[in-house]
């Protein structure tokens, strides 16, 4: 990417908090949703973890993640039972007490019902101290910001309609655009003459990503960059190279 | 988990190398499954960590991952084009240089056929000195094993064959099982006492899991340890439980 780019645009990291991820029985899709919300709207996310629900592990990584980056968006662990350890590991992480805000407190109670409110269901009332609630219209239980920390359910369906209401919130910047040449020639024929055209558009970032699917195979060109036309010079270029090289190059979209 | 099993089974990080991931173009899958091979196999995924196609960043998560986890495995950027920089990264993180391989130099030409071997296919047999290969019976470049990182290509058919390869080769531990029980109690139903059979169980890890799909709502209670006697009776309690309150426990396999 360009130095201008990497002064301007807001950069972030995703902290995904789930067991299930590192057992290999749930396949995470948040980094990918989130990420894609993210490229829309100009931030760019240049790191993503998932760790397990172990105190020590998220502490650690939040602190690390949100002092590298200008937003931090983590996912999981903010439900009623015992294993919903993310609001009390962001609060030692910014080494602040937990507090039930009495707003969240509220729109749990118009959900369940007056006088509903069990210690269980409480505990999704329960901030770190200072942070503010994120909206969740699926659910009622909120997330809640602190400094640049994000805290947001691991719920697919709530996870996103809480970055719904995040993201006109956050920082853009220029955004980032790109455009895809596919075609079946061989990485290993298109390696050099790739590498020249990289070579002479460094503000351009071009990644070469080949694929195999029902027997055939073939390698998709992708060129990233913030503005429109030097991506459509870069992209002209690579479509010109794949046709010396005797391949029908294909515009994605 | 159990200290015991803490103590004896090995632990694993995986290191994903891909703009493509982070700028949301591509869903990761390969996370999810080195987490089931691992968890067949008796090796702890501990942590998953995601960074772009930039040399300081792959250098610097190779060298905390590795250092801290008994295994590492990565994935991308070992291909023929410029953006594939990992084998420089590795090398650099293990503080060796980088030789042309005579073994995988062999494969390459036996693949592409006798003075085929243009530059950008001795590309793929460079490996950092000191290095093994990993069989690749896909698309001939070779993976590789420098101390206790493993090295695999990106696409997925490739690091699936290379892991086959791999996973023989690794000290296992107790196999990680679990028992899956699932029902349409809230969370906020169901957390007390499910709580109450965590804290009876310290070495059973109990997660609870609520989905939403097709207009209904539930919640999947996973069970995990490595003593099938134990984890039998914790699903027995939670499906007494479910019962107790009112819910019909149905066991997942």
């Amino acid at each position: 990417m360009s130095s201008e780019d990497r002064n301007t645009a807001p950069t972030a990291a995703i902290l995904v908090i789930g067991n299930e991820i590192l057992s290999g029985r749930t396949q995470d899709s948040s980094v990918a949703w989130i990420a894609g919300r993210l490229v829309e709207h100009g931030v760019r996310l240049r790191e993503a973890r998932v760790v397990p629900d172990i105190e020590t592990e998220i502490v650690a990584a939040a602190q690390a993640l949100s002092a590298r980056y200008d937003y931090l968006f983590t996912t999981g662990g903010i439900g009623p039972t015992h294993d919903d350890i993310t609001t009390d590991c962001i609060a030692k992480a910014f080494g602040v007490p937990v507090v039930v805000d009495p707003d969240a407190a509220q729109r749990l109670e118009d959900r369940y019902g007056p006088g509903n409110l069990s210690d269980a269901r409480l505990r999704m009332a329960r901030i770190p101290q200072g942070a503010t609630l994120i909206e969740n219209p699926v659910s009622a239980a909120p997330g809640f910001r602190i400094g640049n920390v994000f805290v947001m359910a691991g719920v697919p369906a709530v996870m996103r309609a809480m970055l719904d209401n995040i993201l006109p919130t956050l920082r853009g910047g220029a955004k980032l655009l790109q455009r895809t040449v596919v075609c079946q020639v061989p990485e290993s024929v298109l390696a050099e003459p790739l590498g020249a055209i990289q070579a002479r558009h460094p503000d351009i970032d071009i990644g070469s990503y080949p694929w195999f699917r029902q027997g055939e195979s073939g390698v998709s060109l992708v060129a990233q960059g913030t503005d429109a036309r030097s991506l459509d010079t870069v992209a002209a270029e690579i479509a010109q190279m794949v046709r010396d090289l005797g391949g029908e190059p294909v515009a994605e979209a």
